[in-house]
């Protein structure tokens, strides 16, 4: 009978049998996930785990999890990916594009859940009847599904991914605040346990709704975001909520841009005046209206809104007018002529010296109205929101309060983060044209053991290695070393292959200076760079351990196997 | 500011405030799966998984992860749950009426997966391009979705599931079936592991098809499934596979049926003869058969099928007849009359002494020949396929063999466990009139510490108990001691509480034996019932451990606090 082949094997399986230089550089972060086996791409939007990408996947879940049971105080559900047209059409949400609807053979209409508020709010319910029962946080993290037209950037915009998605339930504003805060600590304590500099930002609602919300993100030139951050105050804001002040005033001496809308009613022609230069920020401009525009006639033009205007007001020479003015602007400003012959002049009112524009570098903070913007680009991984009653009011969830009465809905929050969006987005952080670089709660393995190709005399010092590494029970080395490669490949591969993978340490068993092995340092220090020197200050003599200075970059050290842990211990600290 | 009010509530949020012994009696298994707070079911066969329902889940996860990765030599992946329609016609399973499919706003046609033979397939041809690659083995644990005509029985047969599902690969038949027989072993050890008794069977391939096939059933009187087992040689076959011959030959005087078939290419009409009070066994007419029906015709009424064989064999003068005779008949038994009028004699084939409808209870087993078959219910948790090359040809997986050929096709296995199905059989398996009896290592928590209302007193000792427990680092009781009730409950409805959700062992803390506790066992011992009671001979003094006799049959031990956990340990042991 034949024997079976085992793991060692299997655990390279999905590696790459060799990998140019120009593969590791020109390829996008997205495709070379796929070419060095995290995951693959089966459809548009859609992709299959690998072994490689489900280990760092889960290393995140673990991580996220610890933090929301022991922060967040939250409790684990799973909710189920299929929910139902009714409960969908009671928030308003089932007309959403972008669900995937499908039928059962009964006919009966389901979606795919793209988020949980309704299904979550429709289970609580049963068990929230009294304030006692608040507040309560629960948190899952499992599959969505957003029927995206154009999925792009891998992991970043996929059409099925992974997503922690809590939501909070309290008895009144107060309460909901503090879960509102509270998993906004959680989220900064998360993204600091791995170690990547993030930045959160007042955000929009946006499709979720609710009263307000923070995002988080990663900076990164690729990203599809664009934030603003004050020098001065420090404010950070996503561009459609960022207000800001001209550098100088006054100064703004061309053509002026008139954009018209509605207000909700019908009864008010509104006029946003502002820089033809600019780009008009309806998220600005709702703000300054109080949220009182019809927002179906705004990617109208003017002609079309003023003919809506003059139908649905007969006599429009009764009808008020409202002048908005962007702050950029003033009276040497060009402005165009107004299209309306007969009007009563004092139904004119204005509002001047606001912020309807988005928002340019070098421009003033309108938080502090002192510091001056600076602007970047970034990738969103996640989003909090305190909800009010957006939901639990259609769904008609009310508790019995204090005094005993029970008129008063919940008030909920609901707090995101894109877990494998988080997976796509390290690593395009990361990246540069060697491959990878994990940080090491994330890294698929934290070290890899890199020898020459399979004989015996590697095969024994690779063991040894790995078991020196075991003892050391406090750094949880279990099932965290890469050591199996492709037999035939040559130490300068495998070495290649664990930075390409972006493993943050690569331990080096040469033949010359065994039992002394070499740590080539792939990760990257994102935070105090410094710490592990003093460290070898302390203890080099003792430990044996050396840093020599090394001319291509590669930061390596030396060390005796029998120090090793301890070593690779004190370098992971700060990786 | 409000204080955050902390875990303690969270913890039993989802626990019911009162319980009746009516509800705890009365209630189905999966009913009772939801008044305790483990499950809530969302819409038809579709389930939102709560905290302590979820601890379950994860637990048995954990236990077969671990069993597939080191006994089984599986890799863990994660596929997609949205797989597209094009690959499913490729192997001609997308006409299946229990898949949910449908369109993205492009209007490419997609399906939830079932199973992923076909993803699974299609993934692994981009990795396996050489005899060199093989075997190996991959799997995953991820939802998988059935529009189930008829959801019913709770978790037992839900729309949206969780699944383990393992396939194999490999280049010829023997290494094929080494990599089955490896699984059959990974699949004893996982439901040892669990400590319930189980049974495997030969079965019916099914729609999955392939060269053969074994399934894991708990035995229990609820089941859809039927067993039969031999007393002589132990075979265990489903009733579609079970063979079975008379107690006595030549007894059958009664009526004889007939239902007629067709072979595929319609040439020969298949007349199966049968006792009139048994019930014809598709599945081993076709053995018999060599799998040469056309089972379109299955389910039509004899004259349709006459009348297909007519029309399809222009001159049936000269058209072939094969008679199947079952076991059972003789000469003496009561036969119909033949319905053609012409044809030649010649003509005529006849099999004898066939085992073509559905076995029962004490006639002789079809393989051994000699012993008496039983029969009994069983819930279907496992079924493991050879599957041969039924998806490999299709998709088209072929590999360069030792003779640097390309002409064979890969050789598949699949492998698969319901993870929440199992959670509902278990439950059913365990279930008596005051609740849930779960195995320890898939039980919400392994103890809970039971007192009276909170009070200082109480909280301290509970306090003290958990502490001794969390001591002993090598039980593993970290997250696995439920302690929080509900605030006013008292000490009685407590430890009825913790019976009923099934925790294997209740530490109750009264007032007057104090620093002794009483331990009452819920958990069953499957296995090895009289372990516990060697050890209590010889450590019962030491360890300062009693177990009193118990007049109403429930086992209680006593013992000092500082020796709880050892005897927590060796109770935990067995269950």
């Amino acid at each position: 009978m034949l024997k079976y082949r085992t793991l060692s094997r299997s655990c390279h399986f999905f590696h790459p049998k060799s990998l140019s230089n120009n593969t590791l550089k020109s390829e996008t972060t997205q495709e070379l996930l796929q070419t060095l086996g995290f995951i693959r791409r089966s459809q548009a939007g859609l992709f299959q785990w690998l072994p490689l990408g489900l280990r760092s996947l889960n290393k995140l879940t673990d991580t996220i999890r610890n933090r929301m049971e022991n922060d967040g105080e939250a409790i684990e559900v799973a909710l189920s990916a299929i929910s139902s047209k009714s409960l969908w059409q009671t928030t308003g949400r089932w007309n959403n594009s972008e669900l995937f609807k499908f039928k059962d053979t009964k006919g009966k209409q389901y979606c795919l859940t793209a988020t949980c508020e309704e299904d979550i709010t429709d289970l609580m319910k049963n068990y929230i009847t009294s304030y006692k029962d608040m507040p309560i946080t629960v948190y899952q993290m499992t599959r969505k599904y957003r029927d995206e037209i154009r999925p792009r950037g891998g992991l970043l915009r996929g059409r099925e991914f992974l997503m922690k998605d809590a939501y909070s339930f309290a008895s009144n504003k107060e309460d909901a605040f503090i879960s509102f805060q509270k998993l906004d600590d959680t989220y900064n304590k998360i993204f600091k346990d791995i170690k990547i500099p993030f930045v959160s930002a007042w955000a929009d609602s946006g499709d979720i709704g609710g009263e307000f919300s923070k995002e988080f993100h990663l900076i990164h030139e690729s990203g599809e975001d664009t934030l603003m951050s004050c020098k001065d105050c420090g404010d950070i804001s996503t561009l459609d909520m960022s207000q800001s002040y001209p550098e100088k005033d006054g100064q703004y001496l061309g053509d002026v841009d008139c954009k018209y809308a509605l207000t909700k009613n019908h009864s008010t022609l509104l006029c946003f005046y502002y820089p033809k230069d600019r780009h008009l920020n309806w998220n600005l401009a709702l703000k300054v209206m109080d949220q009182d525009i019809d927002l179906t006639l705004r990617d109208k033009p003017n002609d079309h809104v003023l003919k809506v205007y003059q139908t649905d007001n007969e006599d429009i020479m009764f009808g008020k007018i409202l002048r908005v003015m962007d702050c950029r602007l003033n009276s040497k400003s060009n402005f165009p002529d107004f299209p309306l012959k007969q009007y009563l002049k004092n139904n004119f009112g204005q509002i001047d010296d606001v912020s309807i524009v988005d928002a340019q570098e070098n421009e003033i903070c309108g938080k502090c109205e002192e510091g001056s913007l600076r602007s970047f680009k970034s990738i969103e991984v996640g989003h909090i929101f305190l909800l009010g009653n957006k939901y639990s009011k259609p769904l008609n969830v009310k508790f019995v309060d204090k005094e005993n009465k029970s008129d008063t809905f919940v008030h909920m929050g609901c707090y995101g983060i894109g877990v494998s969006r988080l997976v796509g987005a390290v690593a395009e952080l990361g990246r540069d044209s060697n491959g990878f670089r994990w940080p090491a709660i994330m890294a698929p393995y934290k070290v890899s053991i890199c020898t020459g190709p399979n004989n015996e005399e590697n095969l024994q010092r690779t063991k040894d290695v790995q078991l020196k590494l075991l003892e050391d029970s406090s750094m949880h080395f279990q099932n965290n070393i890469l050591k199996q490669f492709n037999e035939k490949l040559g130490i300068g591969a495998r070495i290649k292959l664990s930075h390409a993978m972006g493993i943050p340490l690569c331990i080096i068993v040469g033949s010359n200076n065994w039992p002394n092995v070499e740590i080539e340092v792939r990760g990257i220090r994102w935070g105090k760079k410094d710490q592990w020197r003093k460290e070898l200050e302390k203890k080099g003599q003792e430990l044996e351990w050396k840093c020599p200075e090394n001319e291509n970059g590669i930061e390596k050290h030396t060390v005796p196997i029998e120090h090793l842990a301890e070593v690779v211990g004190i370098l992971l600290k700060d990786m």
